[in-house]
């Protein structure tokens, strides 16, 4: 059997019905070139019947140049009692100008009974005319068989004939859908190994939902079971729980099982696809998304941390790199010597794994994470912690005393102030700034102190802050933990603080934050002086 | 075979590896009464070896009586060249008090001779000992066969001979672990079907982790294949792409395939315990996850939402309602309209399901959900703004100003302090207090201010503080939603405020909880007069 698979990406059409998605046309038109260039063969961009938008789309698009990719239109079989060449809906199919058309029709006699009212005939003469009709009309023709899995465990003989019925009227591919995302893999892979053996001289296709957790592992079986063309969303999204996640499936198909999903030069471009489609869809990709999140590859434990530095596979199912992906180690007190190391040596080159130094870090790390401290992600606040522990550290100012003050109700401007004395140097600077709340107040005022001594902090921007309360059996007077993200426009680092004070929590992130930034500044003067 | 499966959860073991997540003892302890009480068999706690914060809470849990769950300590098989007896790790997993041990060992030759540099024999000795010896001890020792299926790939006999070793030094469960989560439901479902045919008179595992998004139907196959342990985590989170999703797998086998993973009375507590462990451990449970996420049966499409109104399981796989769920209709207003009239109906006993009172509350919460409020979670917040949408609400004080002050370096007493003047029935009240952070001092000046006309508010507590950053994009200026929760020993209620300012959110929510308190209170005594 040969091991080419037609890759048809739902995103512009399933994925649109994904609570909180919504395209532009411009978004669209971005995401079909993505996917085009990745070498998707299909991509199925609206139901030009039932949305203005999409009309305005498929007028567009007719001018975009694509290398790969069909767009197809997507519509329903024909109204009951008229013929197909009056349907609205299949006129819109037809003056979208797509060259590739899928038809969804009904494969549930439950269905065609009860939801769209009609005899299970005439169910099967829609399906008939309306493929035939678009098929004459020069149209490539995929049958989406709804609720087939449902429709063949209740009414077998029916479910198939809806099927040979498609294929009779000149569908190149037959998808059999689990809309309701219902099936479990096993009853996929019976059941699409009984339709592929059934119908040999059709592509059977796989149109799979997440309801069970299970879309992508049933995509993947149903490609064992004989199946040549998996539909789904590139990363997921869909209605209620989404759709099989393409960017997964690919990654399984491909990079571990030898078929051909798209070119195989493209396959290192699968995690940068993922996150330019969840960027313009404005979807927050999960971080620990199979192949393609952020944490996809990450290490926290000590022994996963030494395994994978020993050899990448002792914790790793496939190179990172292989779906241009990367791996991370993260800091914790789980973590092992490994990382710790590292940071060290980016501190004093020379230093041994087995230093005082070492455990002198790894004591101070326990001890803080105990107080609620968490360094994983906070990349900033940790080099600052082993520079404090190991004694590589002089601070860049002494506070004397800042004072926030907040009202209500605020008579003009910001509803917070702050007041701000530091000493740099010998040298006092006392100044005062406004916010939308006491830390960005106090935030605003510290460098605005400290901008009078070093320049280079104009360049500085918080671009997150985050809170979590870690124990809340003192209600407002819980413990917090802050994390703060800065950047200067090169660079981007993170710093965290805690104490029961949200004020206090902010002010340790924010000074680490800005320390962190000066020992940058003057470790690359260094290095332009060498 | 029977149909009983042992359900082992790690969340606070294995889920604790995930990025951004670390528990308090006190949240492991929370965790470990909600599992209990769902009726989960074996809830794996930590590491007492790795981590001085597990011995705290093994000591701790002691002291809590559970009704159904076993908790377990989890640590490796003994060091090389050393006694079991004699071993750090086995002596601190004994010191835990836990009755069930999970035992952790290497299954895979590869990771044997290249990543802990022992002998296949050596290795062999320390399973044995290592179990043998807690065994002797009188503990219950579950085997986690680490790397198992990549071991059985690579050197099927060897991987045998692990699991053939541990069953004889007494093990009661071997847990077949796909550690890097490499592996295909087809691989899986073949190799448990070969070890649990050879190994009859031992119960076998399985722990799946989601590297190729296949973790649940890789633990769904491998039941069919003959496993009756699922080790999971309850919610997903895990190291890398997170472990095997326990609330999706019960859901799949209890409620769709006749096997008894907890209690039949339980079941429709899946999606509470869902997220109430999502809510303990501030992780952002997925909006879509299956069976438990806000969306799981949101309909958005006319044709879904027409066909589920004639009858539900046209478009889904199963009823809500049985894992505890519901139904949301996107583009309706219908879907909130019952839980607002009943709502409405407790303030207004004779209202009717189409007043236009609900349409003002639909509008309204409509208008606050755009803002950043969210009332899912805040039942004393939502009954507040229904009041004061239609009118049946009268403020109980009136607030002049208030200032809060917060300072560093802070004198004597706590870091914050707040000044507050009210009225109430035309008599002004001005008080201070001290606290640590500017809500503490702020929320004890309002309720030591209102208490002098409301001595019932002595009775209120905050037992819980929230906050959460809805937008990250300005940093210190970012938009917040902070949610209090308050008990007064009777009753608990909810209240949720959002500003940019966290002080204003946090008033928002303060105001709201201290005047659910007074209304409660007057219906009570109301209802007493009758």
């Amino acid at each position: 059997m040969n091991n080419k698979i037609a890759v048809f990406d739902s995103t512009l059409r399933d994925g649109a019905q994904a609570v909180g998605i919504s395209f532009s046309v411009e978004d669209k038109i971005k995401i079909v070139k993505a996917l085009d260039k990745l070498g998707i063969t299909y991509i199925e961009a609206g139901n030009p019947g039932s949305n203005p938008k999409d009309l305005e789309f498929f007028e567009r698009i007719k001018d975009v140049k694509l290398e790969n990719a069909k767009v197809v239109a997507f519509g329903s079989t024909r109204r009951r009692n008229i013929e197909a060449k009056d349907d609205k809906n299949v006129i819109s199919l037809l003056s979208s100008g797509a060259e590739t058309i899928a038809v969804f029709g009904k494969s549930w006699d439950f269905h065609v009974k009860d939801i769209i009212n009609t005899t299970l005939e005439e169910n099967i003469e829609m399906i008939k005319d309306t493929i035939s009709y678009l098929v004459s009309c020069g149209k490539e023709v995929i049958f989406d068989a709804e609720h087939f899995f449902d429709g063949f465990k209740e009414n077998e003989i029916y479910a198939l004939k809806t099927i040979e019925t498609a294929k009779d009227a000149g569908a190149v591919c037959i998808c059999l859908c689990d809309t309701n995302g219902g099936c479990f893999p096993d009853e996929i892979y019976e059941i699409c190994k009984k339709v592929c053996e059934k119908f040999p001289d059709v592509t059977i296709g796989i149109h799979c939902h997440n309801d069970c957790a299970m879309a992508v592992a049933n995509t993947v079986i149903a490609v064992k079971a004989g199946v040549r063309q998996i539909q789904g969303t590139f990363v997921g999204f869909g209605e209620r729980c989404g759709n099989a996640a393409l960017c997964a499936i690919i990654a399984n198909l491909q990079a571990k099982r030898n078929y051909l999903c798209i070119p195989q030069s493209q396959i290192k471009s699968l995690t940068h696809v993922a996150r330019k489609i969840a960027e313009i869809a404005n979807y927050k990709l999960s971080e620990c998304a199979p192949f393609v999140g952020r944490n996809a590859f990450a290490h926290k434990g000590g022994m996963h941390i030494d395994g994978v530095s020993k050899a990448p596979r002792s914790f790793e199912h496939i190179d990172p790199e292989i779906v241009g992906n990367r791996r991370k180690f993260l800091t914790s007190e789980v973590a092992g010597r490994t990382t710790i190391l590292s940071m060290l040596q980016k501190i004093m080159p020379n230093i041994e794994k087995n230093s005082p130094e070492a455990d002198m870090v790894i004591e101070r790390l326990k001890q803080l994470e105990y107080e609620g401290y968490q360094f994983e992600d906070a990349d900033g606040g940790f080099e600052l912690l082993v520079r404090k522990t190991i004694g590589k550290y002089k601070p860049f100012f002494e506070l004397v005393n800042f004072k926030i003050i907040g009202e209500q109700p605020y008579a003009e401007g910001q509803s917070a102030s702050a007041l701000i004395k530091i000493i740099v140097d010998g040298k006092t600077e006392i100044t005062a700034a406004e916010g939308s709340g006491p830390v960005n107040a106090l935030d605003k005022a510290l460098r605005k102190a400290l901008e009078v001594f070093y320049p280079s902090l104009s360049q500085v921007h918080l671009t997150d802050y985050k809170v979590r309360v870690l124990d809340g059996k003192t209600a407002t007077a819980s413990k917090v933990r802050v994390l703060i993200e800065s950047g200067d426009g090169v660079d981007m680092w993170t710093t965290v603080g805690v104490s029961n004070d949200i004020i206090e929590a902010s002010w340790i992130a924010l000074v680490d934050s800005i320390e962190y930034k000066l020992i940058k500044d003057i470790e690359n003067k260094f290095k332009a002086y060498l």
